[in-house]
């Protein structure tokens, strides 16, 4: 039965039953974290062969890796990034354990030194960045660190809203970027369609320096081999429509070996990785060689890659299975919530009934459960209907998640009876 | 006899049999690299430890360190470096591989958010920092790459030449660094005196924002345990003079470990670290913890260091020696060269005659033996009187190195005798 067809008796007597049962659970102390995308100990475990792997230092072409040099990284690494991303692998460039940090560098060195020819943005009145939302908090925090305005942009079911992004990009030169997670976004797991990856490589920006900021973070990362998403390779898609320079692309191993100490890529067209590797130079001699020997020897390739996957979608999948079935028992039919089931990635996006979201979070928060804070997952952490609830279910146990889950649901319920009666 | 003393037809002569020497090295085909100062295939060997270090992937408050966090690094890391620089470890933060890159950092925050409650230095008209002379080229390239305006001070026998660093940094308020390797200098392999440290922290600068960049870079790279330079430490000095917030320290591991894959630190007073790390946040979700446990598990203490260098000295001291030696043999008493015998570091710096700088490392080239460029040690790779060369015989064999310094110094002596003649 739906909330909102019970009447305000019925909603007191479920009120009051709700709150009992609230300080029940709030009474056992639970101390659960679900707020971050962490890889649990298990997964981490899947890596463990790393610490063996890599101890002969010298590379294919006969380079030390213990030593100074290499500001793009050993060869074998930029082949095997070239593989999982399928690009060239003259096109890539090997980074340290960190692909937001590669992100941060690429918005700061827009600030001090611009893009390619283009004036520094520090010099400029405005720069603005669209934001797919919900959407990934770390993403909106390098921008926002900057002083760079945020647009929301909505996200529909095939990606964001293209209507509002080509409209925006096309009519506002202070416009230099929008942050997209393609492939089983943060946090709703959507995959862009075809048709929407076509509109990107089709963008016609007013900014010469507008570059679309491709965050490939989830792009093996599926729960079912049988049944995962495609996305179409917008870097060819790209040079097809003739834009070569529009996409930057950034992808890492965090979510696939050690999620502290990973190796990560920037890809993009020859001109502008010239251009970043310029500046690029006095920044740096260059980043570990030996742990990119490490996963070389560890994963061998893509197929390596792939089968390593399957060991984690083996321990995720049984987790989000776990909070789906929690949603779908705990709330499904009563008109208090909605959620996406997504086919890989990190997250579960839960959509409360309007208003519901921080007063959701609260509940848990008073009986030991964090979660993500409410309005995390949009610009300047402020959700217009406080409403999304990002839900990571990668690291705690099946044990843990479970009473989460069952605490999760009861909050829900309790903070939307409370909202309803308070709207009655 | 110095050359100097010879009348032209002597010099005529020489020159004739100097040039003839120069055609049979030349033809010899040699491929030598004395360009930078980086660590010999057998000094990195002495730390393949580390390949076998830090399995135990738990650091001692419980941090599993293959997975996501630490801001500023383990406890045991900022330990083990406060032992090194003689800091509390809580004015210790633990960055990557590359003391460089944080240095860098440093700049470009400063650039895009300013120093404290000072305003980003990309909104003033003019920023300058002082660049002792001859010193080290990536830090003069850092600040370059800023728009930052480089003045040279000139090095003394006991640091940079205080009395104009003193006038210029409490006179313009524009002035807002200087770089320094305050121990075995690059490339003079000088140590700051005393008194030196006690200026510097004693400075009274124009602008609140002005810091000084205090690379430490050889603090336990010397060659001899028993006659070896101690400088004062400059954090505790500050501190003493009421000027905790005047200096950022930077050290690492490179030139101890592996120099591309090392771990760094950045020292700093409390009000300093405390806006540093709100700036790192959006920057990075944190370094490498694994390396840090690898470095950890190796060396264990300070004293596990200090017994590691006594090998890596035991391997660069002949080399150093047999430099020396060469140039006492080959050039001593020809006046045409002077030269510094550091007690430790990485580089020996040649004062040609002026004008004979680039002359001789373009011999040099011409017979396959790359140097450092002429004018490298300079801002703006300008040495106006094109007489300084730095020396790094660190990675080449002994017998590399022979060979090298046999051809350099015919150099020295062909490009001086032909400046003479040029000269009568």
């Amino acid at each position: 039965m739906r909330y909102e067809n019970l009447s305000k008796a019925e909603l007191t007597i479920l009120l009051t039953e709700l709150e009992a049962n609230y300080a029940e659970a709030a009474g056992k102390g639970l101390k659960l974290d679900m707020s971050r995308g962490k890889p649990s100990p298990e997964q981490l475990d899947l890596s463990n062969g790393l610490f063996d792997a890599g101890k002969n230092y010298v590379s294919e072409d006969g380079t030390d890796c213990r030593n100074y040099g290499g500001l793009t990284g050993i060869m074998e690494a930029q082949n095997l990034f070239a593989e999982f991303m399928d690009v060239p692998a003259e096109n890539v460039i090997i980074n340290g354990n960190s692909s937001l940090t590669v992100m941060y560098d690429m918005i700061s060195r827009s600030m001090t030194h611009g893009v390619m020819e283009n004036p520094p943005w520090c010099r400029l009145e405005k720069i603005k960045f669209l934001c797919p939302v919900p959407g990934y908090d770390r993403h909106f925090s390098i921008t926002e660190h900057f002083g760079i305005e945020l647009i929301p942009v909505p996200m529909t079911e095939t990606g964001p809203a293209m209507d509002i992004v080509e409209k925006l990009v096309s009519e506002d030169a202070s416009v230099k970027g929008i942050w997209c997670v393609p492939k089983y976004s943060n946090p709703q797991g959507i995959s862009y369609s075809d048709e929407t990856v076509r509109r990107f490589a089709a963008l016609q920006p007013a900014a010469a320096d507008f570059r679309i900021y491709w965050d490939n973070a989830y792009s093996v990362h599926h729960f079912d081999e049988e049944d995962h998403d495609e996305i179409l390779n917008l870097f060819h898609e790209c040079e097809k429509a003739g834009h070569p320079d529009l996409i930057y692309i950034f992808c890492s191993f965090s979510k696939i070996s050690f999620a502290g100490a990973s190796i990560s890529a920037t890809i993009a067209s020859e001109a502008n990785l010239d251009f970043i590797k310029r500046l690029m130079v006095p920044q740096t001699i260059g980043p570990d060689k030996l742990n990119m020997l490490r996963h070389i020897d560890f994963f061998g390739n893509m197929a390596g890659v792939k089968a390593h996957m399957k060991k984690h979608a083996a321990i995720l999948w049984p987790k989000f299975a776990l909070v789906l079935d929690k949603l779908a028992q705990g709330i499904g039919g009563l008109g208090i919530g909605t959620w996406i089931t997504p086919k890989g990635g990190y997250f579960i996006s839960f959509e409360a009934m309007p208003g519901c979201a921080k007063a959701i979070i609260a509940l848990c928060k008073g009986a030991g459960v964090t979660m993500t804070d409410a309005g995390a997952t949009y610009p300047y952490r402020l959700d217009p209907n406080d409403s999304n609830i990002r839900i990571a279910p990668s690291f705690p146990t099946a044990d843990e998640l479970g009473q989460a889950m069952d605490l999760f649901v009861l909050c829900v319920k309790l903070a939307s009876v409370r909202k309803l009666l308070a709207d009655v």
